[in-house]
């Protein structure tokens, strides 16, 4: 079986982004970067040695595989402009079914980096899990020769448990961020700094690597302290919304005591 | 002015243990460990190379410093129990003010090490924030000298300062595992492994030190993803718990998008 050496990549944002730099790094080539935008596909083809272009067309026979690495919302465009091919074709969303390719010939897939990309933000592209799905096992075998020179964490799920996945991650990534800036909010009005937070963020994240969060779980909450816990009320009670999340939290953290610990 | 060296310890949890080796680390002298429970003051004493004990009273003169580390429920109780005496004391709670030493005498203060302290895990004292508060200033002189033998981040901060942090805590970590917990629960029975989550979440607390997390902010509901919101909410039709802490954190960050990013 060929092995994927030339990619063609579909989008010009972080995913977009950190994948082509990964696949150079990973000794492949890639060969052209589609963009809407043009001098934003230029952008991104200058950084990989590739050609630009925002003529859809052209993307479709000149590599081993095309990656659409798209908002999800945009994803359903690029199938319907994308011409029907043998070049086998994947997405890289967390949240939408394989399917959605269907229309574009028998050979497809997902290629789901289960990561949050920024700009200006490194990845170790070999730590991070890559969740592999394909039309058929040939396609399948074909994507793990890929994920292979990127990854050492690979794993098939199918787009149903994709889902579950992504909805986890949503807890696990968006959510604990949204309180780190609720956190930062709550020292800022105080005067004073985000700085004393980090080394207890990072050993928080730290913890959960080593141990269940459900057995790391600390907190006024966990221990049921209330007098604590009708202090920070108090402190809370100018702020509405912080308020809320508190004691949504804290009513459900507390009823964790009865829980099996694993 | 003496310098602190020889410190009595009372307490035998994550805390004083944490404490207590940082102590011993950084060329101090623990001389005797206090516990109600004198099988667990002796466990404590005999990793300090210290003398147990289960009277107070023998804590009172032997040594430059006592750090009372124990919960805050019990502190009151310790409180009433030592004797007045000069030696300067100490507690290492985030949410108890410092005033509740006043009964002891002249010399108190405040030594609270903003982290989460597990059995079992070692800490890198030297990136723990340690926050001091003193009776005086000669006190806050002796506390800083004592601080600089365990860390390089020392900050001061009264009383009123210290409950907001503890409370800004519990928001950048309790309840970050919390979630933690979550999304490891929704993978369980997804037949999927927490494993996966966990380059995720250390990428999402890096972020969070290098970046403010406003800024870092991502996730279908910081673009108002409607479409991935629904989907998600539907798969968590069956768990109420889940979807109300979803749907809460969810209202929010849809929120955030107009607030001004630093």
């Amino acid at each position: 079986m060929k092995e994927i050496q030339k990619i063609n990549i579909i989008g010009t944002g972080n995913v977009a982004t950190h994948l082509a730099l990964a696949f150079i790094s990973g000794g492949k080539e890639v060969v052209k970067v589609y963009g809407r935008n043009i001098r934003r596909a230029s952008g991104l083809a200058k950084k990989c040695n590739a050609s630009p272009t925002s003529n859809i067309t052209e993307i479709a026979n000149s590599a081993d595989i095309i990656v659409i690495a798209v908002s999800d919302d945009a994803l359903g465009e690029i199938v319907d402009k994308l011409p029907i091919g043998d070049t086998i074709t994947v997405h890289t969303s967390g949240s939408v079914s394989m399917d959605i390719l269907k229309p574009l010939g028998d050979n497809f897939g997902v290629f789901y980096p289960l990561q949050t990309f920024s700009k200006n933000r490194d990845i170790n592209f070999k730590e991070v899990p890559l969740c592999l799905e394909a039309s058929s096992l040939k396609n399948l075998e074909k994507l793990k020769g890929l994920a292979i020179s990127l990854t050492d964490n690979i794993y098939f799920i199918n787009s149903d448990q994709r889902k579950k996945l992504h909805l986890a991650a949503v807890f696990a990534c968006n959510f604990p961020n949204f309180l780190y800036s609720i956190a930062e909010g709550l020292l800022e009005v105080n005067g004073l700094s985000f700085e004393m937070m980090k080394p207890l963020i990072i050993e928080t994240a730290e913890k959960a690597k080593a141990i269940s969060p459900l057995k790391a779980q600390t907190g006024p909450a966990f221990r049921n302290d209330k007098k604590i816990i009708d202090k920070h009320i108090q402190m809370l009670s100018e702020n509405d919304d912080f308020l809320e999340v508190y004691e949504l939290l804290s009513k459900q953290i507390i009823g964790l005591k009865g829980t099996k610990h694993k």
